[in-house]
């Protein structure tokens, strides 16, 4: 089953990280081309119009199909595969893992993301100064609202979108393990969440995040810690 | 095949119009909640965590189900058609559609909604004040941008991800038909488009949304006329 796929991504974006973790999911083998997507001459501005990561390339009987953004990705992903690794069958289920893909693409990205990792990640690789102490405040407290509204769907519940693992979960943790990196989130807080993040990071399509590195930031003591 | 299915929705929210389109074009018959989601006493806020529309309620053996959030009605209407209405069959399609779907609910909405219908349509029924020059013309500049990359599809293609309709076609015309009623859409600049869209504009699931009317604003002369 495995085709010739070439990943391009980097490894501290969300989305970049939820195709990794799907891909693993659904065992695909693929090559990976590490972009940076800040610059000029990135690979991906050729093949993405919105020139963002991911974008994954897959060439079967000649044929080569550019499949771009995470929503492509899973949406092949989850195609192939008959709708039995991404999706849960259940019709209530499915309604909730895809509320919770938007949430994501939209709330979480723009009231945690675009604040939070814009300070922490952003600035440092675009060099535009030190992070702002009252942005780090706002992101932070955006984080802990949503946490606390995830910290209640992990407690009534196996995954974040009901009884089976879906996509809604691999984005999530796209999204919590780059803030996990940089050390931002108290899972000491978040009981129910913890347990569900760390059955997500003992599977094996988590272990290659872990051993990710960012210029400059070492990880969080606790980021590699199966047992956290 | 009819379910006893109610769509709340506001009629000049694209992804709202983006709904009633799809439900038109599945023959799923339904009933309608008008709602304002900046009121306080939205019933929205109780049904969807992000207390926006649009939100499908499916009423099926005495058990209902809620859909919220566009991409759930999608989803939805696509896993009961057997996937046949609203997403292409052909692979590259597939993929071209979810690209345009993620286009349209990121930089479209942060583009253009978010500057050009904040003013236009936000301000007034929040009662912000007039619209601001700069801004207009700001959200002006970036709708040109993204009409001409449209206008390069639909020159080559039959339908916007290719040679039959899609999810894409619906989201864009649900943002395209809400800035088209204040008359921001120059349609001899882009001939194919216009094709496109008149195409659409003639389809039955369309007709609902020729005759909305926003408090205070006439619609663009040309809004209704199938002929524009």
């Amino acid at each position: 089953m495995s085709a010739p796929a070439v990943l391009y991504h980097f490894a501290f974006h969300p989305g970049s990280r939820t195709a990794r973790l799907a891909l693993g999911e659904a065992r695909v083998e693929f090559g990976e081309e590490l972009v940076k997507p800040w610059e000029d001459d990135c690979p991906v501005i050729d093949l993405n119009p919105s020139g963002m990561p991911p974008v994954l390339t897959v060439t079967e009987k000649g044929k080569t199909l550019t499949l771009c953004e995470i929503d492509a990705i899973l949406g092949w992903i989850e195609d192939r595969s008959k709708g039995d690794v991404l999706m849960p069958a259940d019709i209530a289920e499915r309604a909730e893992a895809r509320r919770l893909t938007s949430w994501f693409n939209r709330r979480f990205i723009d009231e945690v993301d675009a604040v939070l990792l814009h300070e922490r990640m952003e600035k440092p690789l675009l060099r535009l100064g030190p992070p702002e102490a009252r942005m780090l405040r706002e992101g932070r407290d955006a984080l802990r609202t949503h946490l606390a509204m995830f910290e209640a769907l992990a407690a009534g519940r196996e995954w974040l979108a009901g009884r089976r693992l879906s996509q809604a979960d691999l984005i999530a943790a796209g999204h919590l393990s780059v803030l996990d990196y940089f050390g931002e989130i108290t899972w000491a807080s978040y009981p129910a969440l913890k347990t569900w993040y760390s059955k997500l990071k003992s599977r094996p399509c988590f272990r290659p995040l872990l051993t990710d590195r960012f210029p400059g930031v070492h990880p969080a003591t606790w980021y590699a810690d199966l047992d956290f």
